[in-house]
């Protein structure tokens, strides 16, 4: 059995372990949400403290708090963040769809901290919290903490995933394979102009995300209670952001309208939206990869991804395309995430949306799987994968709709009959076409060059 | 310009087109709904069409109306089902959320017809709505029409296809192909165990279809306004359910709890849930058909769908798989109307849930779809499509994997080297083993055998 | 039955009903793909024929038609788009997945037209579809069409929301109301505040949108069947989108990478989610509208919308918030939608996606209700409503959540105990606080005055 | 530093911590998939090794492995169930998809113990995956551990909340209040009525979701690497269903077609549409809740919920519907996690899904928040809320929609004139009928009175 102390709130008496920094409002919501287990995510809470150490220090600007009370907060934060913080915050996701349990939880922690090293009481609500409701900190540390993880996490991993594709297209040039659509065989194509398309998928979206950071960036702090600023000091808005930002050495904002950022949820929605965008290109890129892969015999046996586990515990010698399907798997994932979050969005009523600790969850779950796996990707799978040549032309060589070609200087109705009698006797189409038009072999090795047809034009 | 009438309700006087056979309340929701440009579905308005039939019939049976009023009711509705009813429903889908203006519609279009049949006044809300609420004739529509279309279009196509996979597998038994898992070679199977298990969950989705029935077959008819039953007779929901059972051949019930059939659309979302899982199974077949077909040269090339239709406005020759395509793609739109569902049920409050009418529109495109789909499958790509038998054969006989089969008697680590060894050197398994157990060459080609390893079993 | 003649392609001979306009690929696809009995959005077709008038232009300037040709196909393009075209493109939406036989709908419709205007045969492949493939008409074709709706639509439309919002905060900033976190009582704010927080939503959104207009207005144009651009002119993708570019009043570009938007459609998936997050926006809006508007008696009664239409067919006298509830309907579909586009768009292989008839319709129905329906709350729901001010006065004088603004003096503890000693005992929380602070009846009323708190601030 | 020893497997040697109990392959997953940080869930792996015991004993039967090694390896996993299992299982949710690396962990580490209690070699794949492959004995712990997770957490939970409400509904049948369609003032209603049509939503989704236990407990076992049972005894998977039942004492069966079975997943697709259909019902009764409790003073003020924590860091005294809160979000959460089962299910490629781990994460995960927050809200929101009956009745005695009770008698259109008139008079609507009807006042107070409307009838 924990040994306990009594701690009180405004509802009255309860039983804390006597070793927890956490007071009484953080253990009634651990007593009330026994839902999933699993705490709020570790980068929203490094965000709440930090927006923590923001406040204080922007509050003793503004002489709201002493300078002293400002110092030991600021101090309990950053020293807090050095270490095995997690401990601290024990409250699950599901609880109150405000976050206010971790915001006090934040609060009771901190000002536990603060008050030893200050060895005079630093009180959670009217000096931890002061200036602040969760109302707005908790809307504002879904934007910190998300913002962070994408200066931090996902953009560096993509920008390495594009260089990474960028590099392999240079040294694959050389490869011309069997274009496809609808599975089906179609003109040549290089492996170069491939893998470039997949880079340019990954560009645009990162430009896209980068479109959205300056939203995110823009923050709820100032609102209170219903984004009228009750209780906060006007300039505190701005000056929270700038001590934040000194912090982060990312450039948070003050909101434009402070109801807007604390009513909705519209910048997650968008964001996430913007990660399942991500999420598309990703499964395209992966699937591109595990059918170039698969076989190797049986199937299109066009590249050998790199051996990283046995694949099966039965059949001996089999290897599977493990990094694509894991990557498969977090575009999923990043898809159902962006449902719950859509959800969350739209169920918000008046002055508050009370589904915030979810958005926090699943948008940050989002950017971490996205960023772990377009780095796997590039490092265990893209980077390192073989070309299997013979096969590439093998397919190449047997191809009629390479007759496609002889559009322009057949018709399309004659080219069709071409490729028809192609297929139908199983001949090379330079023969049969040798046979239904005026072009002799030479010109039709040049006209059915696989290597020039990847060029493209007329 | 229209010539109009002059027509009033309890709001007041407006111009309606002078042959319309609605009235007021029909062209407010005209007016003011100019949202999507399109009507209600076909088979909702039909089935709200039998119910107003039905409601006639037990009104007068518990003498609400006259027996002449019921006739009257009863034949307008039977008249408008032999024509070409649609062009009197105008409503658009997105309206009130209770699609109170679709029933307002049908009543005052069966109110005209009947006061024509019966020389005298019907009235609209007093006796084509006796006993009935928009609140329970509109739930009740929703689920009457959701049940006939199943049993009218989806069950039966589904079992049609399921039977032509079923013959078909019959067929095809004699092929054996490379199994693939991880779209990698693995151990043989036959072409009918593929069929077959396709067939198997179909038959699985179509029994889960089944259980929901009694739920979509039961009723809301007699809650009227709030599920209380105000205005409707206390045997007003028996007698409904069995005079429509008479009319569709469907056998539908009295709900148990009014308050729960009006208040939520829960059958709605389970029902639609079953029609995304045999989404999602079609979706896998549709692949299954798309990626065996694929090639014919550079693909997997293992069967030749029937050529429909010239597969590229540039590539001649080129013939694609549409029919899966358009089978995936209907997977793909039933997922999302899935979702519009989810949202909608999950919208409600209080007594009535008011995002009726995009539940039924959603529910029964994707019935319908479903429906249509299956069929065309069945008939346009699974009854005709040839098996490669040579394609077949060339990839088992150089597959390394059948060497899981030695498993029993060298164990996993040292068939691990077999295998590896015969990838590398490009040999067939069996000259492999030959050299690394003591196995002989007839006992190898024994235990090697494709065909043989298809029966499973050690 | 229908007359018919005899028209034959590159599989044959068949027939077409000997008055249309279209041939034999337009007749396979009508035969194989009863699914939907709806054809493709008036607005793609309108999209693909002004890029048919584009591309023979271009055509022209690449002399790869005749003047004379490239004429005859502009004019009879022309012409469609003046008369009723749909009639003319009968294909269903569930067909192939490239969308080719739309592609040679349109090819085969302007060739019979343009035949006749230059009296000589214009041929569908080689003429109309010069220089073009399904696959990069079709992802061209969507881009245009969603980027010419935006334009024209639903961007105005919601311009147009925005200004109708923020006239009426500008009528009802002297209205001061509770506002509910957790719909819960809380600190109050002005009708405007709450306003044009839902403006500041919308143009928070029209931005995020706006910045995705030049991915959008980026075509694949000039790719042809892989990419590559094999058979276009290689200056056909500038002249293309110069000419369309003329022909809309938009400015189209040349895609950066013509694999990436032929392979992908990355475009219309953030596209999507983006639609998909104004919807959420729409739904918060809508219901916060439906809320206010409860009642009138048993509900929040703050706000009294338009009267439309009567609310019930049994209940008289009632009047629903209609235009809210088509609203938060056609947010559910829009989320739906997202779904679709997202599946689809994760379906791609290789060098083309081919889900692209649905990720059209999808998109277009998207941003068609979005567009119609934002008019519509802003004209007949927003614009009109009146603010009941009795109620929001008397309720704001009983909230004892006022007691928040004192908590800068007496600390949060103390005001716990205040607000709570007020709803226990129902009095006035002024009554309550002069009893248990210091501060006089006139401070008090200065400080707890509702008016002052909507300012905010220390 | 960790002290490692050196592994080795098919692939070759590698670093494994010195105390581990597991080998080389699972140091090879934990190697390559650095991507979640989070494990397979704690009842996935118990359902896994629970499967290995009863592999074992079956093997046994079947004289695959002697009766020593089939009592250590279930001694073996036995004794790990009663620790502290999970410390062992450290490989990454985004995995290989087959969950292969998964499925060596569970046969090295119980190769590990079962070698130390039979001082002997028990090998990792020939004994302990004997007569399994990862593609059969992943599928089955997915239906075992959810089989499991129904019978011992949700319908246990599911059925306790029904009975909560049920209570409830027997304690506030007298209270009567104002009915709502649209937010609108509709017919009364019983409060025992509302919360018996919450109990009916309840028991129609557990009986949907019984209805899928057969399918549920149907099992792959049998089928191993493709289907066709390859290297398993022909009795192997009827013998292991008669194990597993035994070891868990739900009633496991042999799948009618194993190919069906591994090939999809299907039922996994179906139990989360109706665990979706589940939370869709929870976020409609956690709604109507959170509506009910609104207030207590600006909303609708007609129950209040068991104050569990205080509301607000800022407002002092405010107290949130906390429980129905974190059942909203658990709702939501369930709706996105299905989104992923969906795109998972619809991902599978012949002969296995290998979306395999996040189907297993997503579905025991919606389990267990739905029967976690079943309970919550059954004891901690419906079990205590009280009844403010003052309210109640205050709405009612003035709600002009009570004159529809007067419909059969005077007609709608006259009802309508008298319900707007005591609107628009604010007169309490008895008087305005008196004035209209020829009804006396004792006769209206009959007709109207609201405890017996909520009788329904005519």
């Amino acid at each position: 059995m924990t040994k306990t102390r009594i701690e009180r709130d405004s509802m009255g008496e309860l039983q804390v372990p006597v070793d927890a920094l956490y007071g009484a409002q953080t253990q009634r919501a651990v007593d009330n949400f026994p839902i999933s287990g699993k705490p709020m995510p570790t980068q929203f809470i490094r965000a709440l403290i930090l927006a923590k150490a923001a406040a204080a220090r922007a509050n003793v600007e503004l002489n709201q708090i002493t300078a002293a009370q400002g110092k030991a907060i600021s101090d309990a934060a950053q020293g807090l963040l050095e270490g095995d913080f997690m401990q601290h915050f024990p409250v699950d996701i599901f609880q109150t769809g405000s976050g206010t349990s971790s915001n006090m939880n934040a609060n009771e922690v901190i000002a536990t901290l603060a008050s030893r090293l200050l060895d005079e009481p630093v009180n959670a609500n009217d000096h931890v919290n002061c200036g602040q409701s969760s109302n707005d900190i908790i809307p504002t540390t879904i934007h910190v903490s998300a913002a962070l993880a994408l200066h931090e996490q996902l953009l560096p991993a993509l920008l390495h995933l594009v260089q990474v594709i960028e590099h392999k297209a240079g040294q694959v040039h050389h490869h011309v394979k069997t274009g496809r659509t609808h599975l089906m065989d179609a003109m040549p194509v290089r492996m170069s102009q491939v893998l470039n398309g997949w880079a340019q998928q990954l560009k645009a979206n990162i430009g896209h995300l980068q479109d959205l950071l300056p939203s995110l960036q823009s923050l709820a702090q100032g609102g209170t209670a219903v984004g009228t600023g009750i209780n906060a000091h006007p300039e505190f808005a701005a000056r929270f952001s700038r001590q934040l930002s000194q912090l982060t050495d990312v450039q948070f904002t003050q909101g434009k309208d402070l109801f807007a950022l604390i009513g909705s949820q519209d910048t997650a929605v968008a964001v996430s939206g913007q990660l399942k965008a991500i999420a598309v290109s990703l499964m395209k890129i992966a699937n591109d990869l595990r059918w170039m892969n698969s076989g190797p015999l049986a199937g299109l046996g066009e590249i050998e991804l790199e051996a990283l586990q046995p694949g099966s515990s039965i059949m001996p010698g089999k290897v599977n395309p493990v990094i694509p399907e894991a990557t498969a798997m977090v575009a999923a994932q990043v898809i159902g995430n962006d449902s719950v979050i859509t959800i969350a969005g739209q169920s918000g009523n008046f002055e508050l949306n009370v589904m915030l600790p979810i958005i926090a969850q699943n948008l940050l779950s989002s950017i971490e799987l996205l960023a772990n796996s377009s780095r796997l990707l590039a490092d265990k799978a893209i980077a390192s994968f073989k070309v299997n040549e013979s096969r590439l032309k093998e397919a190449l060589s047997r191809n009629p709709i390479l007759v496609t070609a002889l559009n322009p200087i057949i018709g399309y109705q004659k080219a069709a009959e071409i490729a028809k009698q192609a297929y139908k006797e199983g001949r090379a189409v330079i023969d049969v076409a040798l046979e239904h038009t005026d072009l002799s072999r030479s010109q039709l090795e040049e006209l059915l060059n696989p290597e020039k047809l990847t060029a493209g034009g007329v």
